[in-house]
């Protein structure tokens, strides 16, 4: 239906670098400098390469921005210069990446969320619709950050002196509507429960729930009540792997 | 001030169908198999008929989307393939509706709201700004949700399981900020006041306040001290009739 | 790397008024009545003049906004017919001015955030992203609003008397995840900790925190623990002056 290929109305820098099998949609903009994967899709109303600051003020280096084979990213998005990413990105509509934010394969942004400069980002991290990352934030392998979660960096804004982001461990899952307190660390396998405030470092595995978030154990022993079919939820990744590495191929004996 | 008809720029496909007196704005895009009924006014930058996780499977089918007759829809607003909504749809800026959600006349879609697929929508719902509606939700007639409303639908996510979406009753008012936690029932003319978090079903014509949420009595017996107006806030729809069936017209005796 | 100049793709009204040494990005759209000051940079995607609710009921005025020098507009935002912005406006992407929105000089609205009509609006007044300003709200010079922060304006909603809306005061600060029941007065230098809840007036210099927010005593009493370079952060003027008036200008002896 939406036809394939390179849109006629798109602005594709001469110098920009499209792998083969590309698509890039109508009125997208694809800036020198870019370099986008095989078998990638650009949505409509896409920017890639956006400038950053010193653009304003003159500069015209084209700095590169690498995006990996596979992706999708869909209409509105603006992935700024400077940004590496590997293969098989996914993101929403209306979603932002923004300058020297470097992230690994299958990266997933949702629908309105904001990533800012300088973070640094493992494989396989979720982030669903409008999640909010500040700068400098670490995300490791396979963190989970649902909708609305919003993270923070400057424990007494505004400061200069916000240059340490929160790091979240591995496995972690960030619930809808919760907030992440400045400069925190959160564990590996850790949960944090929907519309929390966090407002210490959660430890390795640990559940915390409540707004201030409250320590209720292990993640692991939480047993679960509302789906029968679902005894014990966390770790998630013993029964969760669609679009993971340890994902079974369908079909076949 | 700014034409109306279809603008030059805009990319429409052959197999829309658009009724008569439709305007589609600069860089708006229709794809195939979208319907839009007459008087509709379609925004800059928006798109109508995106397609789904199908599309960059290489599939090309056109998924049939309709929106009825009197549409405003403002810039950068997306909708899916695979949607149906009645007439009389407003929304606002970069909104997104996503695949196979029903909605009926008179739905509103505030400024960076997102509703996920496979949503059931009543007549005259009304989502303020960056409000979020995941999959499967239920929302009765006359719904309102205020900005930045998030509601939920996986009690430990990531699942599979998360296939049976939160209702919310007819009339019932989800004030600004607030969460509502997984797969719960708000009920008809329930009140959630802004910035709480619901983590309990809601009675009919509760009123509930907080983090977690805790019920305040029926919404009815409120009494308003603020706006020397208005004695009793609740139910809103026996003070507040702009832009509903109950709305009496204009002039005259 | 982008061009400089009017972007050929560009739809520029013939009665909108550009000063000397304007950018206009590719698909960017200016409607007529706008203005726009010297030296300015309009983004990819934006639309200036943005039509209100009269111009789908046929009226076709042209009402005229005007964006002083020196603006940095970023992609994908959009500013109404009827805003008057001063020297320096930066805004982010998907960013939403409205109607009848009169703002003073180094206004800043960062990504996502949606300002509603009728505001008042001071000097350098700065948004970060994803903030959420109701109708008729007042904020004074060097107001800060961090990420997500969320302010309301009717205490009953719905409702047709939500004419007044929230103040708040000079150098008042609003942190993360925040938000600000109807119709309250921040005061002069108060500080709001993220993710509170603030349910009453707060005086000025006054420190809340938590949710609901209680009084912490005056913030200048806060000392920061830590940060070694930074014993007292607020009021954050006497520490943090980039971008401000008060700020030294490089180098020198």
């Amino acid at each position: 239906v939406r036809p394939r290929g390179i849109h006629p109305t798109a602005v594709v820098s001469e110098r920009a670098v499209l792998g083969e099998n590309v698509s890039i949609g109508a009125y997208a903009i694809v800036e020198a400098g870019v370099t986008v994967g095989a078998n990638s899709f650009v949505g409509p109303h896409c920017i890639l390469g956006e400038p950053g600051a010193g653009y304003y003020q003159g500069d015209d280096t084209a700095i590169p921005t690498s995006i990996g084979e596979g992706a999708i990213i869909r209409s509105h998005t603006v992935v700024y210069a400077g940004v590496r990413i590997g293969p098989n990105l996914r993101t929403g509509h209306h979603a932002t990446v923004r300058e020297e934010t470097v992230a690994g394969r299958n990266f997933q942004v949702g629908t309105g969320s904001d990533v800012q400069g300088r973070c640094s980002i493992g494989d396989y991290v979720r982030l669903h619709s409008r999640v909010f990352v500040p700068e400098h934030t670490v995300l490791h392998d396979y963190v989970w950050l649902f909708p609305g979660a919003l993270i923070t960096n400057d424990p007494h804004p505004p400061s200069d002196g916000a240059t340490v982001g929160p790091t979240i461990g591995a496995y972690a899952v960030i619930g809808a509507g919760s907030v992440i307190l400045p400069s925190l660390h959160i564990g590996k396998d850790a949960v944090v429960a929907a519309a929390s405030v966090v407002t210490r470092d959660v430890a390795e595995g640990q559940l915390v729930v409540g707004a201030p978030a409250r320590a209720r154990g292990n993640a692991s022993e939480l047993v679960k009540s509302r789906d029968p079919k679902l005894e014990r939820p966390y770790p998630w990744r013993e029964h969760f792997s669609r679009g993971f590495p340890w994902e079974k191929p369908k079909g076949g004996i």
